[in-house]
């Protein structure tokens, strides 16, 4: 069992998130999907925004090297025109059901809204599309996210992150061995097997 | 040709320098060696540390992951008794002699010193012992990386390391793309491929 740990908003989580399934299939892994928060972490550091808007010289580095990433496994790319977006509705839609099967497709669906196609992943709207035919009535869904108890989920959820080392999105954590970065998800699986 | 800028004191630097010149060589690649000092570029971004040291969870994983890769690639490694070491007499003598042949060894021997038997890099002692057989007089060497002019050298190599948008150690440069990361010396490799 691999965990992995993500933050809407991160840009290398999105070819982690798109690549994760496939991976774990074709290896027979079974992957815990765990939504969190990186913006009280960053707060805690100091950061009351992201690092590659903090520290330009990175933040140039960041979008090329994410576009060759992109572009190296044939996964759609358009650099947003906002940057971070503000992904806590769609993680407390994640959190909220985190058990459910249309899970995954919903954090695609996400990832590629923001990434792909420039929506902004804070507005319900673009949301109820993720949602799309993933579950039957979006607006209720989205009702649920909002509620103070999948607020409290989330919360837990991101304390948790914390409390496992994690200080940036995608982590993976294997039987509380921490990876960090899309570039750490195959040692992650590797280590899983090795721990079989 | 691949340029490969190094700084000493960097950790994720070790693994790449003990492993570039091997792969060079199987694929055919030149590589050319450029000292740099992060030291000031850090200190643009605010940093009077390492970032290791700045932000403990990222430095706690970071001492993990390298221990990791090192085990997974049948390199040595202890972790520092000290960190970061300063590298500037070591920069100094690999920027003042860098076309000479024995440059990458003398890399190779100042990171093992640093990463693997917990050596002072600072210490011109242990530089001399970098050294070894690779000069025939060590103490001159040293002297000569210590002139104004040697300075003056690692100075504009580390001007034009900004200038590249360089802000880590290690990185990768191929015809103005710039590569980050340890985890990038094959993706640099494989771009000088396609440029050919």
């Amino acid at each position: 069992m691999v965990e992995f740990w993500f933050e809407f908003a991160s840009t290398y989580t999105y070819p982690a998130a798109m690549r994760i399934e496939a991976l774990a299939r074709a290896r027979g892994i079974d992957v815990s999907w765990q939504p969190f928060l990186l913006g009280p972490i960053f707060r805690e550091q100091g950061w009351d925004d992201s690092p590659f808007n903090i520290y330009p010289a990175k933040g140039r580095y960041m979008w090329r090297d994410l576009a060759r990433l992109c572009d190296e496994i044939g996964l759609e790319f358009r650099k947003p025109s906002q940057f971070p977006r503000n992904g806590l509705l769609a993680a407390r839609v994640a959190c909220a059901f985190t058990r459910a099967a249309w899970v995954p497709s919903f954090v695609r669906n996400v990832y590629t809204a923001n990434f792909a196609h420039d929506r902004d992943i804070a507005d319900p709207e673009v949301l109820s599309d993720c949602l799309g035919s993933l579950v039957e009535d979006p607006a209720a869904t989205l009702g649920v996210a909002g509620s103070d108890e999948s607020k409290a989920r989330l919360r837990q959820n991101s304390e948790r992150a914390k409390a496992l080392g994690i200080f940036g999105s995608p982590s993976f954590v294997v039987e509380g061995e921490l990876f960090w970065g899309n570039d750490r998800l195959e040692a992650a699986f590797d280590w899983s097997r090795k721990r079989r």
